[in-house]
Formats: structure tokens, sequence, C-alpha cells
């Protein structure tokens, strides 16, 4: 029931980067669950990753490898190994270790990334068993198959791509995405590739994933909880016929880094449309903040309040669960009376209390869209930000209540 | 569908505090909503209320009135009278004022009490026609109907009562609450009226009230949500014939601290065993933590997972979500390889990992309870914190999807 989320958009292969998917029936049989991805030789490779401190056995790996010149990405879904301890440290390095003898590389140049149920231990043999398979694969327009390899409660596969020219050069950046889940700020079960034919120096790469990140993956919550497993990796091969980007600056760099952030953020925006259960794609921004911190906390006090989400479901312009929700995320010296709420165009709250020219009838026909602005002012300070996320369904404690079954 | 709450306890009268309640039709024509609350001359009286921002016109009110001797309450339920400026302010003082005219005492006299919908103005004239019945009906014993006068959502109301000798004395303590929904630290929509016929000077009574606050009402959640409207108030009627309490200290003071905490123990367990949608009544118990502030994030984080709460509902012992609710929960230098985790007695986690006793099916008979406790050691210190919460069921996205329908 994804909101405004369509089939994929035209997936541009990006030149130095093939996927291989196979299946490896972790959870079910034929399923295919397994997705390797080869970085050509000289690619540069940035990663971000959970700040859960359970962080999973893959994610561990993958931060210890960041400096090794990776080559190759393995991916499973259905068990995210994580809060498996030393074997499962142990399992995700057998699978890297199965990887890299059959392609011929160290085993620091593997990534491993896993996504599923947390706590079980990984089925090795499984997936190595598939790994022949999604390496004979491997080719550069494999992205959609890819998308839909990575996908857990997702019902659509996520993907964007753009291209832009810089001289007589076409650049391309496509990335995939996964999520559905375990939703907030500062990753989540998300699991994001994106991967660009520019030439950028590790560094800078880094750089630019860490703020395009910030913009947009750190900006979406469905319903609060932060994964154990996510991680998103930037990959810029260095194919197409530019110079190398090492230093923030420039025409090219300016391109290349816009062009990464309008990928980041609609793969992001794509997780909370398929949110798990979402019926609505609510954006929530905050004006007039005295700073960026309450800015986000007030968004995320309204985006994270279970009343307000299921108002949403009902589109039950209820808005004064929004200023309660307001009220109670604690900022400092607060003056009631300068907030104003908007949901899209219609004032629904001025100076602190009910519009003297809101009428219900408007709030509720804005509350029908599957796509809403809760826009909130505070008039302290000139700082905003934008968060977003989704309503709380009947269909989301129906699927998390029968995740594992 | 309240969980382990059955009918009220036996309710003792309180000499000098007597109830009376009547119709005001706010909601539903002859629905019983509104109680007045007459405490004797003399009396001491206590409050702590809701922090959120957006508090509510008649917390305002009782703010302001707490130092000038209060000698009547006002309740209606079905109207918050919150989120709504000046005029609810002067609806909040036009109730006051038909009171004390009725009985003749100075408007600084009376403390208003609304709880119900957010933002819509005070329905006063249904109200102050109400008060002569609710005056009529005046009586010591009449604590039974004045639970269910203050209910919203609740399905059952709430009551605690106890008594304790002290010399040839018997001093007794009984006191209601309503909550359902909207709640969590700091109060919730939650209403609590506490008697005892000891007398206790103004200045003790409140600290004892603040701290049986800190251990009851303030550490229940059930949505995160925190009202505009939590209000809880202990009045000393001073009608037994014991001295009265004027230091923190002795034998009576003790013992009377003792009944107080247990009456607000009982009154906030309630509040959450019978939360919008509840089927489990949830301890979650932290230990071993550095410092009390972490045991709590740790707590909460948990208590507020979604993804845990759907578990809870589904009896689904899934550590993974709560590991993974703990590796969020923003604990600085957290050794995740020392934490354990216990359902009941049952040992789930086991220094970070899945404990190697333990089997699905151990786990899976402790959910299947109706009352479960989640314990979590950090082994980081020795500070220790106990909240109360929910499972997330259908039925509470069914509650708050169609309230105010």
């Amino acid at each position: 029931m994804a909101v405004g989320l369509g089939d994929l958009p035209k997936m541009h292969p990006v030149a130095g980067f093939e996927l291989g998917i196979a299946s490896a029936g972790i959870k079910a049989v034929g399923r295919r669950d397994v997705v390797v991805m080869r970085c050509a030789e000289g690619s540069s490779v940035a990663g971000v990753y959970t700040q859960n401190a359970f962080c999973a056995a893959p994610v561990i790996l993958c931060k210890q490898r960041m400096q090794s010149a990776p080559r190759y990405l393995v991916v499973n879904t259905g068990n995210a190994n994580a809060a498996t301890g030393d074997l499962g440290l142990q399992a995700a390095n057998a699978v890297c270790q199965q990887l890299a003898d059959l392609v011929g590389c160290p085993l620091q140049q593997v990534l491993p990334f896993s996504t599923g149920v947390i706590g079980e231990q990984l089925p090795v043999e499984k997936i190595t068993a598939a790994l022949p398979a999604a390496l004979a694969d491997l080719r550069e327009d494999n992205w959609a198959l890819a998308a839909e390899g990575i996908m857990t409660t997702d019902t659509l596969p996520k993907g964007a791509s753009v291209q832009f020219q810089h001289g007589e050069v076409t650049l391309t950046v496509t990335g995939i995405s996964k999520g559905a889940g375990m939703i907030r700020p500062n990753m989540a079960t998300m699991l994001g590739y994106i991967a660009t034919d520019a030439a950028v120096s590790q560094e800078v790469l880094q750089n630019i994933l860490h703020d395009a990140a910030n913009k947009s993956f750190n900006r979406i919550t469905i319903d609060g909880d932060t994964s154990t497993n996510d991680s998103c990796i930037l990959v810029a091969t260095g194919q197409a016929a530019v110079a190398t980007i090492t230093e923030p600056q420039g025409e090219l760099y300016e391109a290349l880094r816009e062009a990464i952030n309008q990928v980041a953020m609609q793969l992001a925006q794509a997780i909370v449309r398929d949110g798990e259960g979402a019926t609505k794609f609510v954006t929530v921004q905050v004006h007039g903040g005295a700073h960026q911190q309450e800015c986000l906390d007030v968004a995320y006090a309204v985006a994270h309040s279970p009343l307000i989400k299921t108002a949403l479901f009902a589109s039950d312009p209820n808005w004064g669960r929004i200023v309660a929700a307001i009220g109670y995320a604690g900022i400092k010296d607060l003056d009631t009376e300068q907030v104003n709420v908007y949901l899209d165009d219609v004032c629904i709250v001025a100076h602190g209390g009910r519009a003297q020219a809101y009428t219900e009838e408007q709030g509720a026909a804005v509350m029908q869209q599957a796509e809403i602005l809760i826009r909130i002012e505070l008039e302290r300070g000139s700082c905003h930000e934008t968060i977003w996320t989704t309503d709380l369904s009947h269909e989301y404690v129906r699927i998390n209540a029968e995740y594992r079954s």
C-alpha cells in the first residue's frame, strides 16, 4: 500500500559497477535474496552506518574495511546477523572469504551486508552456495533486479537514477534502497547503494555521502526504531572521462553532489512511501526555531506521536494532538502564543490556539489527501528542518505482530 | 480489555472529603461527566501538573491557586479546555466562579480540571447547569461513582484505598485516577485525586506527593504522548485525631508516606492496565546503570518501541527488537557484551547475544502471559529503575483513529 510510489524509474547503468542476484532460499525457497556487487578496480567507496550500539556483525566488518579499497559487496536478506556475537562475526567473514576465494581478491576488499531477523545465526552455507550464481549474473544493467533482491517487508523495489552533463560527458548517479520498518534518524533497517561513474577521492566521496545522508536517510522516520544494520554505500567507479574530484569545490563537484543528494532524497522518501502499513506520506516542516536541534526535536515529537499518526491514518485533522506534541518536545521557554500550525496551506493553529478562520472542513479536506504537509512555525529564530514520516495503521500492527511467523 | 484490573477495591471514606457527581451531557446525554469534591476547612492541598508547554487553561489556574487553601475541586470530562487561549481561561474561571457563588467561597479556593478533546471551547453553561446537582450529591462515600465520573476512554474505574493504624487511630488514604491514552512520564492525560484524613502541612504534603508521583505516575507510559491536562491532587483533611505532620520525619510521617506511595502506585498501574487497547501489562526493569537517567533512557526506549510493543501484542519473544532498542537508547560507550536480558526468569540475552540455554519455547511461554517482566542488566553501575507499559494492539489504532467521531 505504498503512497505515491510507482514502478522503478529508468535505471541508468553505471560504468564499472555490476550487480548480480541469486537465490539462497534463506527464508523462502526460490526467493532471490542474495545480491553481489562488483566495483571496477580503482573505485572509491564511502559508507555511513547505524549508530545503534548493537550494530550487526556485517556493520562491524564494513567499518573496518572502508580503507581497504573494497571491490565487492555481498548482501543477504532474511537474516540480519545482529546480536550474534563472535559467531556472527565468523559467519559474516566466512561468507566474505568464500566470495574472496571465488574471485581471487583479499578478504578485506569484500563488504558484507545483512538485513532481516535479529539474533539468529547466519545460514552461511545457504549464502555461499548462492555466490557462484550471483557472480555469474553480474551485469551493469541489473539494478532493477538488485532492487528487488534486497527487499524485506518492502512492497515495492526502490530506485533512483539521474544523469547530468559535464562538458561533453554524461555522468550517471544510480541507486537502490530498502527499508519499510525500523526506520528513524541515524539510519534505519535501511540499506542503500549508490554508484556513479565520476572519479572522486575517497575523502571527498565520504563527505558527500555524509552530507547527503543527513539530508535524506537521517531525516526519515516510520516508527522511531533505529536498526542494528543500517548501511549506505556510495561508490565512484571513475570510469567516466572526467578529472578526479579531490577537493570539495568546482563545477563538477557541485553538479555531482547535487545529483547524489537528489538520488539519496528519492531513495529515502521511497522508503517512507513504502513504510510498513503506510497510507499517508507526511512531510513535517518546522520553521522559526532558535537552532537546528529544537526544530528536529519538535519535528520528531510530531512524527513519532502515535496519537498524531493514528489521526493521520483516520484523516482526522486533530490539531490538538499536534499542539500537545509540540508542547512536550522539550523546547525551553517555548512561548506557545507564538506557535502557528498549517496543514498544507490551511492555518489550523494561530498564536497557539485554533485559528479563527479555520473550519473543520478545511482541515478534513487536506487530511483526505495521500500526501500531507504539517508546517509548524515557532517564531523563535531563523532555523528550519524538514523530515518525512507516515501514519500508523492497522496494517502496521498486523505486519509487525506477524513478522517472524 | 483491561489487564488484571477488576472491580474497585473497598473504597474507605476519608473524613472531611466529599464527592458529588452529576450529568452535564458534554459528550453524551445522561453521562455523569462532572465531579465536584469538597475539602473540609483547614485541609492542606498539594498538586503536581503536566510539564507540557501547552498546558491547559485549568492547569494554569490550578497552579496559581495552590497557595490559596483550595476548598473545592471541579472536574469535567469530554472537553480538555486546552489550546483554547484566553477564552479557555475565561471559561474555566466562569465554571469556578459559578461554583464559588453557589457555595459562598472565594474564587481562588476552587480548582478546575478538564479532560477530553483538545482545542474546543468548554461548554460552560452545560457544566454550570450541573453544579447544583453535583453539590447536592456531595458524600464521603461517593468515591466509586466519582471514579466513574472522571473516566474518558477508560474501560473501568480506577481506585485504591489503604488504611493503617497509628496508636489507636485508624488513618485512611483513598484515591481515584483516570488515564487510558496520551500517557507518559511527567504525567499523562491522567487525573488523580488522593485524600487522607491525616493532618499534614502543605509543604510536607507537596513533597510527599512529588515523591509519590515520581515513583508511580511518572513511571508509566502507554504511547509516549504527554498530555496538556495531567493533574494529581493530594488532600490532607486533618480530621483524624493525630498530630499535624510538619516535618518529613517520624513514625506517622513514614507510615503515611508509605500508604500514599502505595495508593499512587496502584492508581498508576491501573492506568497502564487499562491502557488503550492494552492486552499486556509490562514491567520494564533496568539494572546496573551508571546513573538513574540512563536506566530510564533504556527503559523508555524499550517501552516506546512500536516494534517491541507489537511483538508483545503478538506474544512473540522477539528479543532482537529488545537489544536493538537498548542499542539506540543513546547510552554513551555501552559495552554490548555486558548486556543481559530476561523475560521473567528466562535469560534470553547473555553477554549481548542470544543466551546459549535459551529456547524459543521458554520465551514464548512467558510472552503468552498477560503480565510480563522485561529485565535488562547493563552491568555498568548500581542504579536501577522500573517503569510500566502496555503492548500496541489493533485496538489502540482503532480507538485513536476513531476517538473524535
